[in-house]
């Protein structure tokens, strides 16, 4: 192999640390290398503003860089995960904007969606409670979803007669629990409870409320502690293959695993199985 | 806002009402601006004949200028929703036709759907006792599906030696219950019960038969009474965004939801919350 | 018509009986034009190697000539299905290629899906105990799987510090049982059990290991006894529509299902419909 243990992924200019990053709209922490971003206003349901989304979308970018994090979990304070736009805060100043006003608001919220997909770690969603609006899009924008029986996500758009097509949602949903039940959600903005949400598969688990939070981040630890640049790398082909024909995602896989294959993750893993051990990922 | 309340959208050459309109082969009619399309030759469980495919095309086509229809319904007489193309009056024909007039039919049957997921107006189907074949298509290529337990859905184009794809299925079907589900009815034309069809989330709600048609009609009516310029958005946008990565989706949502965001609706929905009411949608 | 019985598909030089073949690596047979290929190392839970990969992406392509043949099952001998690319035969040599190495195997397995999908018989694959790594997909590559419930799928690349994407997971396995679950599959390489599998839509049925093989075998028979000509053309519209907009999809299927109509399965199912028969196909 020709890559230096430590050294096999990032240039220098391409690192950047998070672990000390100081949020100011919501709550960010990182513990062994799990971020957790907490939406934290509970009195209003944890709604995004035009700053938090910025700085959400900011933080989404930079996580691209930030190879002290490896997974992140995304949740809500309160009992809830996120009402969506705040009435009050946006939804009254949209009504005053001029369209390439409106055109700047729908590209800076669906650049926060684009980051989500971009950055290498994968997203665990901890939801209970309100998952409303673009709180939803959060939640489906993430790789996995553990919510709560007593939860209700809403793509509630129509509701302010709005559309479904909001940060991807008529992309996005459609792929997750199937075309019919995507078009029935964002036609009537009805709330999906948590027990129908597992079985449509938009869960990928259903936790008690006391429990969630801490079962995302566990799950997020165990992938944190896996082979993290092959993570990034499944993260990436399932965003790159989104609209392939099925020979070219074969030949894209082909590529992708054969980098992977050039990773020291991979010797540790053949060397750890020969040496009857459990291997230790080290993400490069 | 520069839009006039009524003008907002249409040309006035691009306006036709539908709710005179006098169905030759079929029974049709608009109540609260739900088109509610009755297939009603109940004796032979309704099937389709080259007529009543070439009027439900010119139907459908003509919805898009419908400004008067914000729904549509599609179910059929006596207890079953539509046998498919007539043995006798399609099969047959079609058993002594040349290549270009195989192909100028299957175009024509093609068309149908391509009208069908063109128009704005969300289609709801209320699907009882056999839907089969080309009937089994119509359920498909509408939105919305209630059907109820004692439904048989059958893709059953190989049982007259056909391939499973007809009119769209084979892209259409896998979306909305998944491809190895979808595979297995394609190559078997094995009928889909009620229950397992609501599981797989080819149907939506699963009602009683007494009932079914006047839920399907009851939910058309709560879209019609919705924001409708922007149902038809999102109806736009599931079409649009089939066949995009997740970038270029995004980007098209956030330029449709602009648009969105320039409506009166959008006004109206937002003034409604400020005053504690409820939002009076019309559609402008 | 103008097509003559039994010359109706396949030049001279593209036919090839695959009634004889005597496999190398594996177990293979033909009965009644249902071909069952068996992994037969079973001490090994019947591992692949490098050979077995070669003669496996031979034998799909010939298949695409092979018209005594039209289904086929793959199974595993001795209770367990596949349990992938074998660690002393396989990782640990490929922990000694450079890149040029590495590409050419990822080529190679990925070739061996594309075969798979590109041959017009349908594969069923009958899948007890192991079913991990490569083995978990070839049973993805397949049309149709029946499993039992103490069959373990696990697509466990992760395990061995690779990516999710191997041979096309990526973007076959979103499909199959949707974007969120195929996600936690691929992150965790978990193994996905025999009841959570058919809920899911991954296996198509769940048998007794008992007669999972003899169900297999008998849906393959009756797919071979039926309109094998327009199988193969729903097999290549799954594949061919995999990635192409709503619009161009029915036109695709109204040129494929045009050729269809020219077949004489198509006038066979008409005519034993006329009198009351039961239709005999014969596959041109």
């Amino acid at each position: 192999m020709h890559y230096l243990p430590g050294q096999a992924h990032g240039l220098p200019g391409n690192r950047a640390s998070l672990a000390d990053y100081q949020a100011t709209h919501f709550q960010f922490a990182v513990r062994e290398r799990v971020a957790t971003i907490l939406l934290d206003r509970p009195e209003r349901k944890n709604p995004l503003t035009f700053d938090s989304y910025a700085e959400l979308r900011a933080l989404f970018r930079a996580l691209a860089y930030a190879d002290d994090v490896k997974a992140v979990v995304l949740t809500g304070a309160g009992g809830n995960f996120c009402s969506g736009g705040d009435v009050h805060e946006i939804i009254g100043p949209l009504t005053r904007l001029d369209m390439p006003g409106l055109l700047a608001f729908t590209r800076m919220t669906g650049e926060l969606v684009k980051a989500m997909r971009a950055c290498p770690q994968p997203i665990v969603a901890s939801i209970d409670g309100v998952c409303a609006g673009a709180g939803a899009i959060l939640a489906l924008a993430s790789d996995i979803r553990y919510g709560t029986a007593r939860s209700k996500t809403a793509f509630l758009f129509t509701r302010v007669g709005l559309a479904g097509c909001d940060m991807g949602a008529c992309a996005l949903l459609p792929r997750v629990i199937g075309q019919g039940r995507a078009a029935e959600l964002l036609y009537t903005g009805r709330a999906l409870k948590g027990e129908e949400a597992e079985r449509w598969g938009f869960f990928n688990r259903l936790c008690e409320p006391d429990t969630v939070l801490d079962e995302a981040q566990a799950f997020a630890a165990s992938l944190a502690n896996g082979p993290t640049f092959a993570h990034g790398m499944t993260k990436k082909m399932l965003q790159q293959e989104w609209n392939m024909g099925v020979d070219e995602a074969i030949e894209a896989e082909a590529q992708a695993q054969a980098i992977c294959m050039a990773t020291n993750d991979f010797h540790r893993a053949y060397h750890a199985f020969v040496g009857k051990d459990t291997p230790r990922f080290e993400g490069d």
